[in-house]
C-alpha cells in the first residue's frame, strides 16, 4: 500500500511527520514515498506541482498532504503560486468531493469564540464540491471595449457534476443523522438553480434522508447563531470554501480538524484544514492533531481500516481530554510532545 | 423632501410604520409616498418592481425600504421573485455601495452566540459592492455539447467598478479607525486579482488609511475567531452578501442592524438587514429597531441631518439599555411598544 507523502511548506513537514509516526506504529505495512509540492517544489523544481509529484500521487493508494503556501511567492503569477498545487492535485486525481467534519473536542470549550453551550452542539460535516464552479470555469484578465481593465471567472456546473456530489452528500447523511442541507444562492444564480433542481432529483433515490435548502448568506448566519441545527451540508466549491472554514472556526480548533478529498475510486487526498502557518514554521510548536486525524480519515476512506481510524480518533480525543495542549490551544506542548501524548493514549 | 416608502412583504409594513413614526416626530417636513414592491406588488401588479415604483424611487430623495420575500412565490421564475425588486432598485438607482455596520448593543450580550468578551469588541462596517460581480454578469441555463443541462453565471468586474467602491471603503475608513481590509479570493479568481490591483492603486490617494488584504475563507474564519480585529471591510457583491450576514449574526442582533445603499449622488436606499420574516408577519411582534436605525442612516447619508440621526441612534441604544425587548431579543414587547420605548427616549 503506497502513501504519497506531500509535506509541502511551513509547518507541513512538522505535522505530517507526526502523522507518519502514528501510521508507522499502527499500520506498519504502509509504504511512504515523499514528493515535493508547493513553494518547496517551486524552489527546487520551478513548479508548485512538478510532474513527478503528480505521477507519484496518481500511482499511490492515498495522498497524505501537509500544507502549502509561502509568502515568499506571493508576487508570482497565480498559476505558479504554491496553493495551485492543491487545485492541480484535486483536478488531476479527479477528487471532486471534500469532506470536512467539524466538531468541538471535549475540553476545548475555551478555544471556541462561541458560547460553550452553543459550540458543544456542533457536530456537522461539510461536503464541498471540489473540481467545478468558479474555480475551474473560463477565467482571465482583459480590456473592455472602452479600454478598461477587467477580470472575469465563469461560475458553472453541469448536471453530472452536481449529481455526483449530491450523491456523496446523501450517502454521507445516511451514515449520520439522515439530514442533508444543500446550500446555494438560487435567488440570484442560475448555477444555483440548476444545482437545486439536480439535488432535488437525486433526492428521490434517498427517501430516508430529509433534504432541505438554504441560501448561502443565511447559512453563514445560522452557522454562527445555532450550528447545532446542522448535520450534513452539501454545497459548491466556492461556498464550501467559505462555509467550511467558518464552521471549523466555530468549532474553535483550526489546528484540530482534518479533511478528505475523494473521487470515484478509493483513492483520496487527506490534509489538515489549517494552512502552512509560516509565522511558526520550524519552531516545533505546530499542532499535529489535524494531520494525525487526516491520517485517520485516510485509513477509513481509502484503506478500508475503519478500526484503526477509530483507535487514532479516540486517542486524540483522550489526549486532549487529558490536557495535552499545543500553543494554538493555549498550552505549551511541542509538536513532538503532542505526538507523544497521542502515542501514549494508543497504548 | 420626498421619501419613497417601500414597505414590501411580511413584517416590512410593520417595522417601517415605526420608522415613519419616528421620522414624522423628528423631521416633520419629510413627505412620504408609498410604493408597492416585492410579493405585495406581484400580487396586485404582476411584477415585484412595477415601473411606477421604480419611477417613484428615482424621483425621491431617499428610499426607505422594509423587506421583500414571500414563500407563496418561491416557485416563480427568478426574474419574478419578490427579492428581484431589491436588485432592480439597486441597479436602477445606481446604488453601488452597501454600508452595513455591525456592533453589539450594550445589554444584548445574551443575544450573540459569541462569548460576551469577544462580541463586545465588534465594531465594524462592511462596504459591499452592489451592482456588479456574479450578480449581474451574463447568466443562463443551457445544454452542453453532449446534451447535459448546465447553468452559468459570469463573475466580472472592471477597474472603474472596483475603484469607485474602493474609494467608498477608504472614505469610510477615514471616518473611523483608518484601517481598511479588502477581502477577495485572489489565489483562485482573476476577478479578485484585478480587484486587488485596483484597490492597491486607489490606496495611493489615502496614505492615512492602513490597507490590508485577506482571502474570503480566512475572513469568514476571523469574523468568528476575533471580530474585534476589523474596522472597515470592503469587498465584492457576493462575498459581501455572505460576510455581512455573518458579521450581523456575530453581533447577535439581526433585528437591530440597518443598512444603506449609496451611489454617486446623495440619494440612497435604506433597509433593515433582516428579511420579511413571514412566520411572524402580521402579529405585531417584529423588532422595529433595524428599520428605525435605517431611517437614522437615511438622515445621515441622504438628508444631511446627522444631528437627528445621532438622536435616534442614542434613543434606540438607551431603550435597549433600559431593557426594552421584542421577542427576537428574548422579551415580549410588541412592535408598537418598542416604538413607544424609543419615542420615550427621544424626549
Ligand atoms: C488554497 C486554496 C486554493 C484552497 C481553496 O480555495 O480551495 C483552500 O482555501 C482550501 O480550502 O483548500
Ligand atoms: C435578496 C437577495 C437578492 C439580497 C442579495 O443577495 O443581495 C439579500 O440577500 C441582501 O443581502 O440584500
Amino acid at each position: 500500500t503506497l502513501i504519497a507523502l506531500l509535506a509541502g511548506d511551513g509547518i507541513g513537514p512538522e505535522v505530517t511527520a507526526q502523522a507518519r509516526r502514528v501510521l508507522e506504529a499502527l499500520a506498519p505495512d504502509l509504504v511512504f514515498e515523499e514528493g515535493a509540492v508547493g513553494g518547496a517544489a517551486y524552489r527546487t523544481q520551478g513548479h508548485p506541482l512538478p510532474p513527478e509529484t503528480l505521477a507519484l500521487a496518481k500511482r499511490s493508494d492515498a495522498v497524505l498532504f501537509g500544507a502549502v503556501g509561502d509568502p515568499a511567492f506571493d508576487a508570482l503569477e497565480r498559476a505558479m503560486r504554491p496553493e495551485q498545487a492543491i487545485l492541480g492535485l484535486r483536478k488531476g486525481l479527479g477528487l471532486f468531493a471534500n469532506l470536512r467534519p467539524a466538531k468541538l473536542f471535549a475540553g476545548l470549550e475555551d478555544a471556541s469564540a462561541l458560547k460553550p453551550e452553543i459550540a458543544r452542539k456542533i457536530d456537522l460535516v461539510i461536503v464541498r464540491e471540489l473540481t467545478g464552479d468558479v474555480y475551474f470555469g473560463d477565467k482571465g484578465r482583459g480590456l473592455t471595449r472602452t479600454g478598461l481593465r477587467e477580470g472575469h471567472d465563469l461560475m458553472r456546473y453541469d448536471e453530472v457534476e452536481v449529481a455526483r456530489i449530491a450523491r456523496v452528500g446523501f450517502e454521507t447523511a445516511r451514515t449520520r443523522r439522515h439530514k442533508l442541507l444543500s446550500v446555494d444562492k438560487a435567488n440570484v444564480l442560475e448555477t444555483s438553480q440548476l444545482w437545486r433542481d439536480v439535488v432535488n432529483e437525486v433526492a428521490r433515490d434517498f427517501p430516508d434522508v430529509a433534504l432541505s435548502h438554504m441560501y448561502v448568506d443565511n447559512a453563514a448566519m445560522q452557522l454562527v447563531r445555532d450550528p447545532g441545527q446542522f448535520d450534513t451540508i452539501v454545497t459548491g466549491n466556492l461556498f464550501g470554501d467559505i462555509l467550511s472554514d467558518q464552521a471549523s472556526m466555530c468549532a474553535g480548533s483550526i489546528g484540530m480538524l482534518p479533511s478528505a478529498a475523494l473521487g470515484s475510486s478509493a483513492q483520496g487526498m487527506y490534509e489538515p484544514i489549517h494552512g502552512s502557518a509560516p509565522d511558526i514554521a520550524g519552531q516545533g510548536k505546530a499542532n499535529p492533531c489535524a494531520a494525525i486525524l487526516s491520517a485517520a480519515m485516510m485509513l477509513r476512506h481509502s484503506l478500508d481500516r475503519a478500526d484503526v481510524a477509530d483507535r487514532i480518533e479516540t486517542a486524540v480525543a483522550a489526549a486532549i481530554l487529558a490536557g495535552a495542549r499545543t500553543a494554538d490551544l493555549g498550552g505549551s506542548m511541542s509538536t513532538d510532545a503532542m505526538g507523544d501524548a497521542i502515542m501514549a493514549q494508543l497504548g
